[in-house]
């Protein structure tokens, strides 16, 4: 047993248990930082040296039970977003987090805390880690995992989960309440289609900027042989390289193979026009955030110009109201959510509703640190109570970093296996914690 | 002299001197929070019980010059603010800061910290702290306000102050320079008439949720003495307040004087619509922040279907990004800028080259700690070199925290009097920097 110095006095208590009472006591944010600017993993147009990050968030009750969450950046000013975390304490501390939709709310319109955003940027980053911590920690209690403890609950209490708050022109109460009713029959056979098969994967691994022709073609070729439908690389930083590397990726991987690119925000529209025109000869899958992820009309413009190649972003999509505006404005069609960038499980809940209103379909962004444990969850709960389809989705995976986690993912022929252990699968080894805390953990006291 | 505690070791030295060698060699960042929540100053719709903060910085040259500025917040998370400010250091100490565009470039897009954006919240309120500090700094050693020194740059070195990433669909570098070189002729008198006249301010001061109607009245009547010409007053709480509160108002101000209201982003877009409609026989001067800052396309609905009342919005508006599509899509008929949210000085220029563009007239944001003493530098230097113009346009005005600052603004006849020293206004008194520090300094230990 590797956890023994972080974070408890302790082995963790298991579930089921019953609803309470209890309290949470204990709230630690730890400092956490990979040193992956070493091997250019992870490089892309607009992020060259990422050391993979988190603000680890580590809650304990008074009857033993833990539950973890994370923030995820990309290395500086991760100790910005650990002391963003932990201005949320006084929210959860002594509380017992029964009403998750409510706590949720309080901290995202808290009247002071809010000026920081509004929901958005370290603030909404910090939320996202309390309440995704929140609920590893009733899906540990519960004995389920996230996915099924979200996809057994009636209509009405996920719907008490999403603040409509700014989405009303766009997807009111009600009819959430009716896409989540229409999707009622067929739970049972759609979980147990995720247990048989689980969820089909793409992989970024081949795509990194740094890697070299030799190194993308390996990777391509693995990544077909392990059962991957669909790679991505990424673009942006030099036209005649995108050239070269979308040749040599089609060429490995047939005429057929879904290859998408990832531009990372690199382009303005026009740019982004001009570049995706000298890709289409590859055929790319989508394009994936051409252009500031604030930028809705500019999407829409270079999604009407590239049609029929399709735009796909979210990864870093501030919050609920920009998705919102993305969907109204034709913007998108395929909707990237990420785990911990908005206000967590609540709000993507949201995220979910609004996508299957719009009938676009949900590929989450994963990698980083721990993204693709937390994101499987929410695809899954997607395909059994929410849009009640796979079709055209896939979710990203990237073979970093799994071995830090206690429930690292596992993907088989291609595809997510469905998690079965209780939790939201956010838990890193303790021993992982000590070692890669920044400043003091071993592995950065000895780089110096 | 009160400033002896905080921040030098001396008095700081007076400029003009010339353009170097000098280093920046301290970096001091103070968590200062004024108990503002006791009186409801500042009360409004979505910020009921504000204290208004400040993550202030402190820089100073090794020849013995100071530059300040400051991150405004409402109180609870100051703490990161400060946090977020402190890991911008290592950009600027050891620097000489001469290149103010492309070291604001090099804030903005460091390819770790714009993960915690991009450009957004607490990560980008604090570039605006540091770029206005060295802005600060560099009008300083200037021995010109802010205003005058930008105003008498040369188009092409105010040019290459703006980022263009990302509006080059709306605004090229072309086009900004033919503004600004359109603008030149009567630069001259238009300094001297700010001189002589000012700018027309409004006042805040009036409209506070908190007040009672005997009090609202009495200051309206205030407010028309001082000569202001316009007000506004915080709606969006209680419809039946707020026809009462218009009612006063204008009943006391009389039939044709400027009245404005401001939602502060309570209403989704339909209530929007019928609440403004609700307020219509008043005759709202403008509606402003009607809804979610960042929905474009819902401010855009609300303008639609509310005209010919205006709709303004700005102040929690994230970036240039955001502002340019609420420019394309109509969305806005007042632009309200903010000093202190957006990358600081140089992206406020950007967004005053956008505003000119498609000829919509700035009205800063202002109030809190301090913003008023930046926003007129912001709106001279606009009416000097950009737009050349002070038609439409008015600076918002609260009478707060103004006696905490070295060189407070000063109204005469509702305008604000062109500042005459050196710097952009930001320097509090070093005593009360001291007292108002948190939680540590006097006025916080004494509440306890």
């Amino acid at each position: 047993m590797s956890d023994t110095a972080v974070p408890g006095p302790a082995a963790p208590a298991e579930g089921p248990v019953g609803p309470g009472p209890y309290r949470i006591t204990s709230f630690t944010c730890h400092d956490v930082r990979f040193p992956t600017s070493r091997e250019l993993d992870g490089s892309d147009a607009m992020h060259p040296d990422p050391d993979y990050s988190a603000a680890y968030l580590v809650l304990r009750t008074d009857d033993g039970f833990e539950g973890y969450g994370f923030a995820f950046t990309i290395g500086r000013g991760n100790e910005v977003q650990t002391a963003a975390v932990e201005a949320l304490a006084p929210y959860v501390v002594g509380r017992d987090a029964e009403d998750l939709g409510a706590l949720g709310r309080e901290m995202v319109h808290d009247s002071q805390l809010r000026w920081l955003g509004p929901e958005k940027g370290v603030m909404h980053m910090a939320i996202s880690a309390v309440v995704n911590a929140l609920w590893d920690l009733r899906a540990r209690r519960a004995g389920k995992p996230l996915w099924l403890l979200l996809g057994e609950m009636p209509p009405e209490e996920i719907v008490d989960l999403v603040d409509f708050r700014y989405l009303t022109d766009a997807l009111t109460r009600a009819e959430a309440l009716e896409i989540l009713r229409a999707a009622e029959p067929g739970r049972a056979a759609r979980v147990a289609r995720l247990r048989e098969h689980g969820y089909p994967a793409y992989t970024t691994s081949p795509g990194w900027l740094g890697y070299d022709d030799a190194k993308l073609r390996r990777l391509c070729e693995e990544a077909m042989a392990a059962g991957f439908t669909q790679i991505k690389l990424k673009v942006g930083a030099d036209l005649e390289d995108d050239r070269r590397r979308m040749r040599v990726a089609r060429e490995t991987c047939g005429a057929d193979f879904p290859i998408a690119v990832d531009a990372n925000q690199r382009w303005d529209v026009d740019s982004a026009i001009a570049w995706v025109g000298a890709l289409a000869e590859f055929r790319p899958h989508w394009v994936e955030e051409p252009t500031s992820p604030d930028d809705v009309l500019g999407h829409a413009a270079i999604a009407r110009a590239v049609a029929p190649i399709p735009v796909a972003t979210g990864e870093h999509v501030a919050n609920r109201t920009v998705f919102k505006q993305l969907l109204q404005a034709g913007a998108i069609s395929y909707l990237q959510l990420d785990a911990a960038r908005v206000a967590g499980v609540n709000e993507n809940v949201a995220i979910l509703l609004l996508a299957a209103k719009f009938g676009v379909p949900v590929c989450p962004h994963a990698g980083g640190v721990g993204l693709c444990e937390l994101v499987q969850h929410l695809s899954m709960f997607d395909y059994v109570a929410v849009s009640g389809s796979m079709e055209n989705r896939v979710i990203e995976y990237v073979d970093h970093l799994h071995e830090h986690f206690a429930d690292p993912v596992v993907i088989r022929d291609g595809s997510y296996v469905a998690p079965g252990r209780p939790g939201f699968g956010a838990r890193m080894h303790a021993a992982s914690v000590a070692a890669y805390s920044y400043p003091g953990g071993e592995v950065w006291r000895s780089r110096g």
